[in-house]
């Protein structure tokens, strides 16, 4: 590992959305002393941060501490940042590493806040990325877990994953991270922890269209728990670990999205399920909803690697109009009478 | 195995509780030409259900099918049933099988659909039913999964499952329980089963107490997971299987559990949560919160078998009075910063 300043004078996140701008938050009352520089997109939202510390589209009244400091120039944001941390749209990744490439500093520490799945390519956040930038794992991490933005920002006890192949640099991205409200773990499992983030968008599609239909608890139970095996199912064909989908990333984040209304791909399939369209939907909601847009490569990957996902086949064939949110739950149901250990 | 008629004229459930209630109405929805005989402590209750099928107190206006026979003499409803369904409070079940074993018919498959641990002894159900009538493993079976009786009475889908040793015996209840709205799978892992049944009422004490406090989602999240973790640990302790922690019985009845305001042990929590005394919960409740008798148990199961069970250690104390409530989440989050594999 490339010597690394315990303490950098500042790092780089790129991405003002709700989770972007809570991490730099988080980063920010976590160490006063180092100046944590975020890239908006739009000038009007950069401009916002620095004169008045919000970001009300997305945290709505939430102060920001005095050392987030945004711009709109993603050259500015990032250089001399030794970890630079990214929360983009999953789709928009690839073309935007490509412009941004020359911009960051050779040595600098990448993590991935996004969850999910490239489509077409099938890829990772974190595959993109080492594509991209031409990195190597020990320089790529990924930060998942039950991890509502909302909530973070509001300071509520939080407990999150920092994953790397390198456990000092897993380490050293974590004491960053550390604050009195937001305790991460580190696992080396990088990808399975991204499974978890990707797969579980989809799933709390499923118990949103549920919801939306008025089903109870042990339905929703059961979603969640059948959906925690397809998941695990994934991960395992990828070469990830079964523990780290019984833990935060995984069951964690599984629940916390699928019990929340906070969340942005439950609500979505709330909507469906009270039977608005998938534009309608869209219409509705000011954030993505990343399992919309990830579902099908979610799909396609496993068919590619033989596992079987039967709630995300579901979920697929709803989002692309072959089955109606009325026939979702049936079909899920409709099993023959065998012993549990044929679902797993 | 003994030869047992495919479909019984008559079956036995003792226990007119919400749970034992609406299990008689899933056997009889499913096969009305079973006769289902229930037996309720009192004769009020006999005779609400005989009369007008109703148990208003448990399940409302929740109509009884008429195949549904209720009394309050246990030898009428015992009486040459092949399947005796126990469904009583679990610090009681150990003297009222000693009163009821003269009555049973001696070739009877006993089920338990009782999840709690008995004070003292730290037994099973299914053992205490062991013990008490001199059955062999392929006598006695166990019904647990994400099954909120309400939900079920209201014929809502629920999937469950059926644990025996001997998997015809397993095959035989499920085929006996399956209804439209009802589906068990078979489980040969009766431990397991049990245990996950036993310790979610304890998770979901502190979950509830989370939400009493005003927690966010993130931090129950992080609860329920560590919370199966920890039953995961003491499953294997005891010779379970971590699959069936992955199932229905595990995962699956824990996050309906601590998902649901008609969860019991959730209420109870939540109660405490907001600052009402261990009295003042018992006496707001019509039910029993098992989690608040079991826990005590678990936790001394646990340290006989020196398993590490912190959030099972921390409720027990709130419910001893050793900490406040104040200190529950402090206590739970604050640990040194370490690999995720370490908390499991």
């Amino acid at each position: 590992m490339t010597e690394r300043p315990d303490l950098p004078a500042t790092i780089a996140v790129l991405g003002a959305g709700s989770w972007g701008t809570t991490f730099a938050k988080v980063v920010a009352d976590a160490h006063p002393e180092v100046q944590v520089r975020l890239w908006a997109r739009r000038p009007e939202v950069a401009e916002e941060i620095n004169t008045h510390h919000r970001n009300a589209k997305y945290l709505k009244d939430i102060v920001l501490p005095g050392n987030v400091v945004a711009s709109a120039d993603v050259a500015d944001v990032v250089v001399d940042a030794p970890l630079v941390v990214l929360a983009v749209p999953a789709q928009t990744l690839r073309p935007q590493l490509a412009s941004w490439k020359p911009l960051l500093d050779p040595e600098a520490v990448v993590v991935s806040l996004m969850k999910g799945l490239e489509r077409g390519s099938d890829a990772r956040m974190s595959e993109v990325i080492k594509e991209e930038l031409g990195l190597s794992d020990d320089r790529v991490a990924v930060i998942s877990g039950p991890n509502l933005a909302m909530e973070i920002a509001r300071k509520e006890p939080t407990a999150s994953v920092v994953a790397c192949t390198d456990e000092d640099v897993a380490q050293w991205i974590a004491r960053l991270c550390t604050a009195a409200y937001f305790r991460p773990y580190t696992n080396p499992d990088v990808t399975g922890v991204e499974i978890g983030g990707i797969v579980k968008n989809v799933i709390a599609l499923c118990v949103g269209i549920c919801d939306g239909k008025g089903m109870g608890d042990n339905t929703k139970a059961t979603v969640i728990t059948r959906g925690l095996a397809e998941t695990t199912r994934l991960t395992l064909a990828l070469g990830g670990d079964v523990q780290t989908m019984a833990g935060l990333a995984g069951l964690g984040d599984l629940v916390a999205t699928c019990s929340s209304p906070l969340s942005r791909n439950h609500t979505a399939g709330r909507l469906l399920g009270e039977g608005l369209t998938l534009d309608e939907v869209s219409e509705q909601m000011t954030q993505t909803a990343e399992g919309i847009k990830s579902g099908r490569a979610v799909l396609d990957l496993a068919t590619k690697l033989g596992v079987d996902m039967p709630i995300t086949e579901a979920v697929v064939a709803v989002l692309e109009g072959e089955i109606a949110v009325e026939e979702l739950a049936p079909r899920l149901l409709a099993r023959e009478l065998k012993s549990e250990g044929e679902l797993q």
